[in-house]
């Protein structure tokens, strides 16, 4: 069966594979310490072109995002997101569990309005009943969003502007950052994107890797022990070289850049295939995420050849589903998907 | 100075010092185990034709609310509420704090809307990803709500009947359930209410307690060991007395309907004087808050002369604010008012 | 029946019950902005003689500790105390709840001994692993402690030098710090135990109040935003004139330290009407808590007529009881507790 | 340098490595609903000879305890564990953090006496006052022990005997399982090891994979939605293959056993080693997790050269160390390790 449900569908990118055996047997110290986590971290720096930068491997995206909100945040602050940010509607409430409230504003296309969120840090410090409320204390977005859209560059600025101007910190959530940075229509490269932001993570587990996630936090904003943090929160690997021999292999001659491109090339083939027969799209994704409208009855004649994700219920008679690509995606199953969908 | 800022201003109905008084030297027992706490529980069983209920004794609105709802809900669940409700907007994040997500579902004059509230639970069983996301395992609403609006009885059943079709409690805050019964827009009873709601709080501190509030377990849905649970959450008195005694005055002889019934009346007066001076509200509120539209010179005018609670900047130009009544206020405090604010 | 059961049998000394009747109907701002708590404050900073103290008034002693020591730790840090400290091991796990642990430390007479302490901080930071490790962030003691000892100032200044070595603070819990004040065998001020603690609260449950304990941040060890931090917990009264007015009566005159020698007096009496009667005593407590060691016959003779608190079985036919004495003790109860026990 | 540091230094198997790459482009679910996690459970019920069981693959054993505990547990019940428990001394606090407190009781040679787990329990229950403690809701251990050491059949039996006295699941931590199965001295088997347990996990990291414990709950125990615990703990990793390759091939044909086998093997060759050579033991462990005696002078000429585990400073002169030996072992290591040493 053909499979566009997700960019996680496949194991990893060979070069990781074979990094992962050439290093097999070599005795690495565990916990991070390993010379494997150094390197992936100076190449990441490098990339970041913040040498000041401190950079943090774990796992998964949820326990990213909850770790480093946690550990940012004072314990009487909250985090502001859109309500389709991925913390306020698909990590089980992951971040309450830490004690904080995700303090939800509107989204458009995924996207947090900068006048909105101005409005409503103005609205909360004006309030005279303030320190009765959530004080809100940290930015989320995520980059691409939950819909593949992106931040553009003069938008993100104004967000981080409006993060300094109430001296809070900007945290974008990354898990399909390089799928945003090799986006034709992304007017951001890393060092800018890294320059908007106090901390965000570049995702792995979508972008090749096994699993993992390299936490950026990009000067003076790193939160004190947070090794301990990451223990407390059950998410210190003690083999710390897995993860850092795969982001180690990622930022080695441009790898993670490469197969992102890939992944935007086989979008925009995706993308075309479906205008040209006929497809409707919920929104214009510049990413590897695409979101189509599907009458029920073509969704349901999908069903055993083609696996796609579940969206949204547009009205009685169609559905908006989702067509991932990703660096493992290959361009005959696109053709092949093209065939069994027909037109539209 | 006047003031018509709050429900709690003044210290306590005189009949509960007096017990206070005549009960002060009697050696009880700690924790809530006195003949007091008892007696009071009894008393209200009796007023909400609730025998098998369970009842406890807390100090204020938010600790009850963070308490109760903590102990009915799983870990993995959510309350939902009004984006207006109390919880949600005013208590510091104290359900958060919990480790407990606030589902927040839009407000109409502070109420739920059993349609969306329906919708939105089908939604979330009928979401193939719902295990990813934060189960709704209660209801929250307020009776009168955060803008004195009261459910009808017609209202408050369908949401009931929501619950119970999917499995859920439904929790009443009820800080200022007297104000809410005392209404004569009000069509339902305290029995009727208990029947409806799994659980509820008989709010003292804004209704003639020093403090205090009697959660109601309407039968079966006492969470287990909650004597401990309150311990935990730091909430059990040594002297258990303060409250049992309080509460054993206020269900005595009918007092608290009494009082409440004193604040609608003066709320009344209010309404009438300030409509018949011209003076705009902000909604329709039929309980001891009142929500006027003030220019802002007439605002600032009242400074120093009158105290009243600042709600929200309705424009540029006018704000809406809060003006309340309680068991304490005096026909001549409203008859002041009046001439100080004069025609609108 | 006679009851030498607790110290919080009774209400409150009626110079408090007379002061809540005298201010009864003055309008005041909620949450302890009022002027009786503004008063109680500055007459507490007074007799502290710390005029740069932060004080906050808190309803019980549970409440206190959780929310003391959750906002002074940082997130990685637990809470140094006594195996028999009351945090370890009556609270319920109250400060656990709020996600630190409590690193217990072997016990003397209920005190901690300070080259214990030292050792354990010293082991701490020299062991390679100790970011895997909760780190030691506030030591906890109490004065009086659960077995109504107390701390000499040679010891409490010993322990006071250890945390400011390991740059933590020293959070001293006075819930009956009167009566260990007022004890002839104290050697200790006020204004002495202030200077050597960053944070310690003054009991007020136990020492003639109604409810409430006040919190004494000695001078630049106040958390941010403490007032937020308490409302998150549940624990922000909006009625704080009842602590206010409670603290404030108090703490004029000197009546705190006038009935807490009142209730040491009648320990005495009781002591040494024991001590002619043959009893023994599990330990030699100077305060107003003494444990005595009961035949379980005595003890099952004693049902009905007199209350004791159990507190552990000796052996198999002897129990240590708790008898305490209060502000409220009669000495002609003393009397006839004699008369009741007869020769052991 | 030679490594004896830990049994955690190298990556993982060949076959794991093998398994992962021939199945690396097949298009998988996501969440741990492949077909490889099917399978490794069904045959880790088989192992364990538990049809009715459930299985579970998380990352890590910090990770899977906190997870583990916090679901099994009631909010107002802590753990009990011997103070030299993981949970206990090195995992940051991980189970306080979600709320729980461990309750230490004494250990002996790493293990809790059965005798003093039943008093324990026999006295919470007794004590009047035990609704303002902390309730046990769960014994923890671990197998091997944090000393390498084991508990026999007829203790563990004791324990779970106890633990069903009281009615409180048995849980234990087996991040080292295989070399406890594999030890000589071992008199259980696993599917006895599972009758007597509630819950256990068998440990990947140290035994073979790169990551991954497979959390087996021994049934009817299982916490309800506990995907969702997960997911909330930020511990569902997307790509959950990763872990049910590896436990699939672990458990196919007898992989798991086998390589623990070798690893106890090489701790024979490393005991006798030592012995001959006449250094001490701290203890006598049947397991891969050898505690020896070194005197300073001796561990400092080892730096540099071979690396080893600091346990803790037995006297002014001497220190204990931890020398581990793993699935990938190399006999001609350890005697490398012997001529390096020389005689004591």
């Amino acid at each position: 069966m053909l499979s566009f449900e997700n960019d996680y569908s496949e194991g990893a990118h060979e070069k990781i594979l074979q990094r992962l055996i050439e290093t097999n047997l070599e005795q690495l110290p565990g916990y991070g310490t390993d010379i494997y986590c150094a390197r992936a971290a100076e190449k990441i720096k490098a990339a970041c072109q913040c040498p000041e930068a401190d950079v943090y491997f774990l796992a998964g995206g949820t326990q990213t995002n909850a770790i480093v909100i946690d550990s940012m945040l004072a314990p009487y602050e909250g985090v502001i997101a859109a309500v389709s940010g991925h913390i306020n509607a698909h990590e089980a409430g992951a971040v309450e569990y830490t004690g904080h409230k995700v303090l939800p504003l509107s989204q458009r296309q995924g996207k947090l309005d900068p006048k909105e969120l101005a409005k409503f840090l103005e609205n909360f410090w004006a309030d005279p009943n303030h320190e009765h409320m959530v004080f809100p204390g940290m930015v989320y977005l995520s980059w691409p969003t939950e819909y593949g859209t992106l931040y553009s560059r003069k938008e993100l600025t104004e967000i981080s502007e409006i993060c300094r101007r109430f001296g809070i910190p900007l945290y974008l959530d990354g898990a399909r950052l390089g799928y945003g940075l090799a986006s034709p229509k992304a007017d951001l490269t890393l060092p800018e994107l890294a320059a908007l932001c106090d901390a965000f993570y570049i995702g792995g587990t979508k972008v090749g890797a096994l699993c993992g996630e390299a936490v950026v936090f990009t000067g003076q904003s790193t939160p004190p022990h947070f090794l301990t943090r990451i223990k407390q929160h059950g998410a210190l690997p003690a083999k710390g070289r897995l993860l850092g021999i795969q982001f180690d292999t990622l930022f080695t001659d441009g790898l993670y850049f490469q197969i992102s491109r890939h992944a935007i090339e086989m979008a925009g083939l995706l993308k075309a295939g479906l205008q040209k027969l006929g497809y409707s799209f919920y929104l214009d994704s510049p990413t590897n995420q695409q979101f189509v409208i599907l009458d029920n009855q073509t969704l349901e004649a999908l069903k055993g050849r083609v696996a796609v994700s579940f969206w949204e219920p547009l009205d009685e008679t169609r559905t908006v589903v989702r067509f991932a690509t990703s660096w493992a995606t290959r361009k005959e199953d696109i053709e092949t998907l093209m065939e069994i969908l027909g037109p539209a």
